[in-house]
């Protein structure tokens, strides 16, 4: 459809229909046949049939293709406008073929990879009727007390940016021509703004930032994403220094809209809204559509006020029904990019028939092992007792041992029963007779159920008395050479509304570590979780720990490759991990300060420190262990000295010295040294993920432009300033490995 | 001397003369006689004596009235200028008698005593030579991980600003003329802005907030000083939003000078200036210097940047010169109206010889004492255990019970020789026969020392093995109806450079009390902490706890009359007691969200709040215990309408309903239901502290004017908006006993 017949259209619609386009009800509504659902929540919202159902613009988590199929056709069959309905699903990490957690992905720093699985996410969605899906989420978070740390890219703005870009090119691919083609779906980034800064790490709190750490840290992210042509944004729930994000004209408007040029649907996030009178912020319903329209928020995302407010506000203000206009306007091309006006169902007619679905293929299911192999982090590995020989008489120990809920809280189509959970994985390697396997433990102890929610009754019945299962694993222990110690937290203490003060593994699981450290064994241990944990008192009861977060449907798979040296692993941490709770939050981009806790003064009292622990954390942003070694040297720099419009470009060459091939990330941190804002002691600024086979040597390149060397300034000026900068390449944001400086010339008025 | 004096004076001096005046230095230039520091110190900094030393403006640290006397005496005869010395020290909470540290007072809620203790630290201060003291502090504070939380008024912005009041006019007087009469000396305010808001409670480390907060809460401090016509102000050490304090035109000129009218003296804090470079905001000490004269610091304190620098920053530039001449002038304007040219020892002379200084006089440590009796905070009293009878037998146990070192850290001319400690104070009142004293337990882990840096050497060496004073302990407890357990946090562990990740009792004082709460003893609790400690794991174990804070040279005295009744305790928390750092920060007047934790819904997952922790905090704002039990009733309430000119009367009775007398905060919070920038769920506007014997019932008025009704909106400006309000009453922030609610009517344009 042309613009001008979209334009046409939006004119025929009636000022009802025009509403109806803002208004995304839930599943629930439609479980039933469309006709039956008058009652119940349609009444509690005080919605009605004819005015409201008939005029939704969207639909939020209905995922079964035969579903849609029969909705659609039910619904243009009897509103009167015909405009299809928009499917809209929380498909995050995968659809059917889960994806590790978007953290997990981050410490891949293979992007390439993320774009692929986000593609077949897509894909898959595609197949199933799907239309919109609700990720990237790119929210910069430094505290790991928050659930969503699990969704978040981490704690840094340039692998926000990189996991943002990604995520929509494999959504919604490379759309030119602003359609979305056949096997892609639209994309939503969110939580605009800054949702992941809550105070306290608790969720759903106030965020409170300076506009500069807002636009330096957490704004490019989003930027990235609707760089990369994204059609949604989602709103956040907090407030953002005391204006709930969702009514925030200025950070809408001002920002997203006309400063960072988008002109996509912006959606709530769920009931957002109608929360703005919970905040404070709005008087009653109608303040709230009233703001959120003003706050140019196109889709009301469940609740009823827009259907229910929306007419009295631009009743008789011309300034409100061309708001409306524009934000119905918006949904109408969002429908259009998608082609529905053409087919109502993107082809969905013809796949369910043949059938045709891609979902869970074989292909697919290889890209999800791929990831997951490559999102795990190898945090120590004392005396190479990594990799393990397939000879070796393993005791695999843990309530993870063969657990299939690992897929994390928010894979809403993922399936336990797909996932090859860990002794699964293991089988496939090596012998049975090699491998003894036992719970060991309570994954959480029992009274805590109940904190959990409507997510207890999901939670393991924990049947055994724990004396049992020690018992049983410390006589498998005894069989054993090394114990493989499957710990981590539930898929229910982290994910949304999964706040948790005191972010370690389970009580009954340290206790498990506790009991077998003291057995004269080896033991690897694997941590399954969505947030860094607070490793510190673990860490010296294991000879290996490997990182593997909730690693998708193929993770157990993924973990056996790792653990017998079939892949050298290769991630690396997208978020530090803390030494206590007392360090929350600490990142590696931090400011120098004007005492920074310098070694060489030891215990300096009035430095920059705390006095009670050390000061670093636990795992530095960028760490991980490969079973190989890499050496750098630093080649060549093209000059030390650089105008503005002028490049820096770097050769280094990075050696395999060990005996297994492996994947490195080579990593560039800069510091500008002197500046009208203080800057970081390091940002990182580029990287390299190279494959070397052992022995191998390769040459790496870097070229450092002004665009790097950028930040906002005290008047929220994106430039450079000239001057000093160091650059730090090495494989963490601790581990430097070689280092110099190098000279911003000023402009020369001259020229 | 008159302003066109002054201003004669000032045009007299030399560029170097006048640059002398910008400078501080500190006592060790001058422990020898003057004419011998030439080397060392002098040397180090790039100084000479006769471009530095006798151009020198001021002096900091040097205490000793009969140095103070000397030095002038030599300055004014070797400078050419003859302009006198100031001598200035960080006297923060009493000179020589000491009272409860700032926290602590601020839990009394008697601002008239705090003015009372802050005019006897003047008046020993006068006695003594000094002229300025960096006092008050009123950086607001939310996490107890930072040290100085003990020189902090803690986190409530009227708390701070009724405190920032106080204390100036106890220091300075009203001095409406702008002279600084006799038995007064100067104030000066700190540390602007927002220093005790650093990331992760560590010191020193970056502020970063949003304006709307820095205004509403972190500035009124500040503001509150001012008007009580502080003559100094000390800038931070702190980045805030990146630049730091020290640099920071905007902060200094902008809003310091211009829209707070603050005219007196900006002076660095500790080398705050030569840290612009460590900071990266200044390339050097060329650029260090001018940036802080662009930012209007006048006193360089302890550093050689403006000495060494200004000459060359101003030269040829009329702007810079400027500059320094307004600086200059401010502090000749200091001088002039503490008087220093007509005597530049301010009478110091003829108290030496007389002698009449009233330093530690009884009338002192009476004041001391009973603003220790009001700091106290009983927080726990289970079947009213206190107040005990002087004939019970008492076991005294632990390491604060006979300990002098209760002063906190920045007491610097305190003497523990002075102190009356738990034991002494108890003597005074029951018979030696009913007090066994032990130790019980030494006060910090041995391997703990080393972290202290040069303060190890002032903490008590341990010698007898931890079993021995165990023993001792059981034994003792044993033999009595009721242990007292002085516990705490050495002084050493606060203050400045004192953050801490785990804010607990030390360790081998946690045992102690683990093996005591096993006997069949009730317990009474002492606690002695800069901070709020976290006591959750030890609220269980104790009948009653007290926090004594670090209460000063009367202390031991003024808790022995709370713990036998001699005093009713009224302490009222200033600052929330966390449950775990987890929870950190977590404060009264926190934002409502959109999706707050209510009680009603039980676990509910997507709600604002942690799933492994009680969300409420282990002891709320404005809460404490005592003996005796009060009821409030509402009498009227004079309209619940009003216009912006309108007062709200409001007249409540309060009854002592118990059998002692007492004393009881009322508090009154505010909350806006709802407005253009979110609200907190409660804001403390006003309380009154009265006294009621057993049986009385008094009226207290409250009046609510629109004044208490205003915050910043999203535009900065301070303003009310007209709507419904809630008004809270009670005896703490969570014990509401009283609430209604009142409309403020928009404005009629027609009137």
């Amino acid at each position: 459809m042309d613009n001008n017949t979209l334009l046409e259209k939006l004119n025929s619609l009636s000022i009802e229909e025009k509403i109806g386009q803002l208004i995304q009800l839930t599943g629930d509504f439609f479980e039933g046949d469309m006709d039956t659902v008058v009652t119940g929540p349609l009444k509690k919202l005080g919605l009605n049939i004819d005015y409201n159902v008939y005029n939704t613009g969207s639909i939020l988590n209905i995922t079964n293709p035969e579903k849609i199929i029969r909705l659609q056709t039910d619904y243009l069959e009897k509103s009167i406008h015909k405009i299809p309905l928009l499917f809209m699903a929380d498909i995050i990490y995968g659809y059917r073929t889960i994806f590790p957690i978007p953290i997990a992905q981050a410490c891949s720093w293979n992007y390439d990879d993320i774009e692929h699985a986000a593609s077949i996410a897509a894909q898959e969605c595609y197949d199933e009727g799907i239309h919109v899906t609700f990720s990237p989420m790119v929210d910069i978070v430094r505290d790991p007390r928050w659930g969503r740390v699990m969704e978040s890219p981490g704690e840094d703005t340039l692998l926000a940016r990189k996991y943002a870009q990604s995520v929509v090119l494999g959504i919604q691919g490379s759309n030119l021509d602003s359609t979305v083609p056949a096997n892609k779906i639209a994309a939503c980034v969110k939580h605009f703004a800054a949702y992941g800064a809550p105070v306290a790490g608790r969720e759903y709190n106030a965020v409170d930032m300076s506009e500069h750490t807002l636009r330096e840290y957490y704004l490019p992210g989003y930027q990235a994403a609707i760089e990369a042509g994204v059609k949604l944004v989602m709103t956040a729930f907090n407030t953002l220094n005391g204006i709930p994000a969702t009514g925030n004209e200025w950070l809408n408007r001002d920002v997203l809209r006309q400063e960072m040029n988008f002109d996509g649907v912006l959606i709530s996030d769920y009931a957002a809204i109608e929360e703005l009178i919970m905040h404070g912020y709005a008087e009653d319903e109608a303040s709230a559509a009233r703001l959120a329209l003003l706050a140019s928020v196109d889709v009301d995302m469940k609740t009823a006020v827009y259907a229910n407010q929306l007419k009295n506000v631009i009743s008789g203000n011309d300034h409100m029904l061309e708001l409306l206009n524009e934000a119905v306007y918006r949904v109408l091309k969002l429908k259009n990019d998608l082609g529905l006006f053409e087919d109502p169902f993107r082809g969905l007619q013809e796949t369910v028939q043949l059938p045709t679905s891609s979902v869970l293929s074989d292909e697919h299911k290889k890209a999800a092992l791929s990831l997951a192999e490559e999102s795990v982090v190898l945090l120590k590995n004392e005396h190479e007792l990594l990799p393990l020989s397939k000879h070796t008489k393993v005791a695999l120990i843990g309530p993870y041992a063969e657990e299939n809920s690992t897929l994390g809280m928010w894979a809403i189509k993922g399936e336990e029963a797909d996932t090859v959970n860990l002794k699964t994985g293991l089988l496939k390697l090596v012998d049975p007779d090699n491998l003894s396997v036992c719970r060991g433990a309570h994954l959480l102890p029992l009274d805590a159920r109940e904190a959990f929610d409507k997510y207890a009754d999901k939670l393991a019945v924990e049947t055994s008395a724990e004396e049992v299962l020690l018992h049983e694993a410390i006589r498998n222990a005894n069989e054993a050479e090394v114990i493989v110690l499957a710990l981590g937290e539930s898929i229910y203490q982290s994910g949304e509304g999964g706040s948790r003060t005191n972010p370690t593994l389970p009580e009954p699981q340290l206790k498990l570590l506790y009991e077998l450290s003291l057995l004269d064994k080896k033991i690897i241990l694997i941590v399954y979780s969505g947030r860094p944990l607070i490793l510190t008192e673990v860490v010296g009861k294991a000879d290996a720990i490997i990182q593997a977060w909730y690693p998708g449907t193929m993770g157990g798979e993924a973990l056996a490759n790792i653990l017998y040296g079939e892949v050298n692993p290769s991630g690396k941490l997208a978020m530090t991990f803390p030494r206590s709770v007392g360090q929350i939050p600490v990142y590696y981009n931090e400011l120098n300060t004007g005492r920074p806790n310098l070694k060489e003064n030891g215990f300096y009292r009035f430095a920059s420190r705390y006095i009670d622990e050390v000061n670093e954390p636990l795992y530095p942003f960028g760490y991980g262990k490969s079973y190989t070694s890499y050496e750098y040297s630093l080649l060549s720099i093209s000059q030390k000295e650089m105008k503005k419009n002028e490049l820096v470009d770097i050769h280094i060459s990075v050696s395999n010295t060990g005996i297994y091939d492996g994947k490195e990330t080579i990593q560039l941190y800069i510091r500008d040294k002197f500046a009208s804002v203080a800057r970081p002691v390091k940002v990182l600024k580029d990287f390299k993920k190279v494959f070397l086979q052992s022995g191998q040597t390769k040459i790496v390149e870097f070229s450092i432009h002004e665009e790097m060397l950028k930040f906002y300034g005290r008047e929220m000026k994106y430039k450079s300033e000239p001057g000093e900068f160091d650059v730090y390449i090495g494989s963490s944001s601790q581990e430097i490995l070689l280092s110099f400086s190098f000279i911003l010339l000023p402009e020369d008025n001259h020229e």
